[in-house]
């Protein structure tokens, strides 16, 4: 389903990878960290009987609204995106209320009917500024009753038990579903917080936990040593090569370049033990379009790089670039006949190739076909990285103290 | 119109902020650097006469198809992005063929009607393969005879005068627009490449053109010593600090950020004069989106950053978060009855201070409204910046020999 190669020397021991498998199962036993065990349980029976018992999957629902910010909708996108060419894709149309730009508002709630809508409220903490500010301009532009049984049908939530938005999702008796505590933002797709949206949209939800349970099975059976490898060589890397890009081949990757770059970005900034400023820069790229862009700047800038390169093997799709020859043009005929399928694909390796001949250390992860189970795999997979990442840095990757800072300053600004 | 705002002290002589003025001076009298003089001449006229004749101006034109990649697409996006909630903007739909992923190819297509579209193919050296390979599969798709009206009708070039492509377009009659051979791909976008599209989406090209043309007038007279100061921060700096993130506060900021990231990345990242790899590497973000995201690490993460943030001060829509307070969702009340532009515009503030307080390196760039000449403005002031980065690190700004490597081992495969 998916493979992946290291095009660079691994130099870790194996007592070293024994290790990395045992702090992870470790954090997993303890439940310190939650997302391990997302996949199991019974969420999505709960989500199949919610939309069973209102309804939800007729053509009636036109919309499903999110209504969260970061970690609570970076994934949903992210999968959305890199599914929405299967046929299990419905015609809901997905929009999400994040951004509190009044423009990207407007534009957002145009031609969305009320009773053709769901609007799924979603912040860990319960208090998120930006989506309780979002909610309330939801309750004014449609004159809703907060008290009706229209907004009880309407509105979901999708929050921490006992957070403020559960006591007010209690108080108006709207139905919700947790988060669980040790499940932080960025790690939360494969809860209600991804997989409620995604199943209204038509996805087979089970088929992405199979995904992820098969990665999360072969690596505590330590069956993943490139991966535990991969992580050990970035982060050794790291001071001289503080950067690192994930340059995905296919247009649809687009939206988990985001969600990569808050994963790692928010997991692996952080000061460690002994007070050093860690972490490594993320940076998203889509090929072949960045190789007209930052591709210069990796072959001859910095060497502080290091590059993932994603391939899509079979897009499903045997489009042709014509056997035609154009006058004056017959330069470009040597991709003529073959798949525009094949020939993203050898320009990946291009690209490929010439960025291992600079010496930088890049990997290649191939996907078979983008679909359900494999989405569910390398999301999953991510996950494992970061948290290795973090094992090796020796720091709290699931936290963000960084953040706080600018929240109280905010406050403070108002309350002058 | 564009005020701008530096959070650090500048360490440059006032001789060495002279020099780098000549130094610009120089590229642009002697002819070698063509983009300074984008803004002069006759290419409005040209544009204007042209979709006159051919009566595009109309209601029956509902589709304007880019058939380009990298420079060829990314200013037009850019452009089109933070301007498309003005009125000036029409309601024809922009479509872009640029990547090969057979996906995005199939879905660009859909419910595209020939007779209702205008194809502007642009590749300034002429045989860019992705573009080449898109123009074939059109005349495929469309079942069009090149050597028909309708082809010459509905097909117009933009490339450089004596390429491979303009002596394909003069064979076939089709009509054309040159890029100057001394203007690159990625400082294009104030010739035809941004220009034929963005004058027929509505957009009032003249006054993109007045903004670009104030502050480079500002600039020659030498009123910017700002910009160049903060352009020898970011330089003096670049081996502590090699990455420079973009933090735009307005979602339309998102393809100028892309924008941005092909400018710098593919001009400054070069080997300089006696071998060493220079460049700094660019990170777009969107505020307060990231917030959520990539503001951890800048935060917490390696000192290895300098940061602009771009603030948006009039988006130009008075819509307010209601004075609704809910039940246990007190806590978010601090912002009720207040703006979502003054609150997006807080966010900035606070965000900023927060970053600031960390010792990074800051500037701020506030612009009053988001509209055609400041939009001019902008695009010609990052050229400016990138160009005065070139200068002090020594490189050759304008030209891109990294990217040649992995398009020779693309043909080398397919050549066997």
């Amino acid at each position: 389903m998916i493979t992946q190669k290291l095009f660079f020397t691994p130099k870790i021991s194996a007592s070293h990878i024994d290790e990395a498998y045992e702090a992870l199962r470790e954090e997993m036993k303890s439940s310190k960290v939650g997302y391990y065990t997302l996949p199991d349980g019974d969420m999505v029976d709960k989500i199949e009987s919610f939309i069973k018992d209102k309804e939800l999957n007729t053509k009636k629902l036109k919309n499903v609204a999110v209504i969260g910010i970061g970690g609570s909708s970076l994934g949903t996108r992210a999968v959305d995106t890199l599914l929405s060419h299967t046929s299990d894709r419905n015609d809901k149309k997905l929009i999400f209320l994040e951004n509190v730009d009044p423009i990207e508002i407007e534009n957002n709630l145009k031609n969305i009917e009320f009773d053709e809508s769901i609007f799924i409220v979603i912040s860990k903490s319960g208090s998120t500024v930006e989506t309780i500010s979002h909610l309330k301009h939801l309750i004014d532009y449609f004159k809703i009753d907060i008290k009706s049984e229209k907004f009880r049908f309407r509105f979901v939530t999708i929050t921490d038990e006992n957070s403020p938005l559960d006591a007010f999702s209690k108080e108006f008796g709207l139905d919700s579903f947790y988060i669980p505590q040790n499940v932080g933002g960025r790690f939360s797709v494969f809860s209600a917080v991804g997989l409620l949206p995604l199943s209204l949209l038509g996805y087979d939800i089970r088929k992405l936990l199979e995904g992820a349970k098969e990665i999360r099975e072969s690596f505590f059976a330590k069956n993943e040593d490139l991966l535990v490898q991969k992580a050990h060589c970035y982060v050794t890397q790291s001071k001289r090569a503080p950067i690192n890009v994930l340059f995905s081949y296919a247009g649809a990757f687009n939206a988990f370049n985001d969600w990569y770059v808050q994963l790692w970005g928010e997991s692996l900034g952080k000061v460690n033990e002994i007070g050093e400023h860690c972490g490594m820069t993320p940076v998203g790229l889509i090929g072949s379009i960045d190789q007209h862009s930052f591709l210069q700047l990796l072959i001859e800038g910095p060497r502080d790089k290091t590059v993932t390169m994603i391939k899509v093997k079979d897009f499903q799709k045997d489009l042709k670039i014509p056997n035609i020859s154009l006058k004056y043009l017959e330069k470009t005929d040597f991709v003529n006949g073959i798949t525009f399928n094949d020939l993203i694909n050898a320009q990946c390796d291009a690209t490929m190739q010439s960025i291992i001949k600079q010496g930088i250390s890049v990997d290649l992860i191939e996907i078979k076909r983008v679909e359900e189970k494999s989405v569910g795999y390398l999301i999953f997979y991510y996950e494992l990285l970061t948290s290795l990442c973090g094992h090796f840095l020796g720091i709290n990757t699931y936290d963000q103290p960084g953040v706080e800072l600018g929240k109280n300053i905010l406050k403070e600004k108002f309350a002058k």
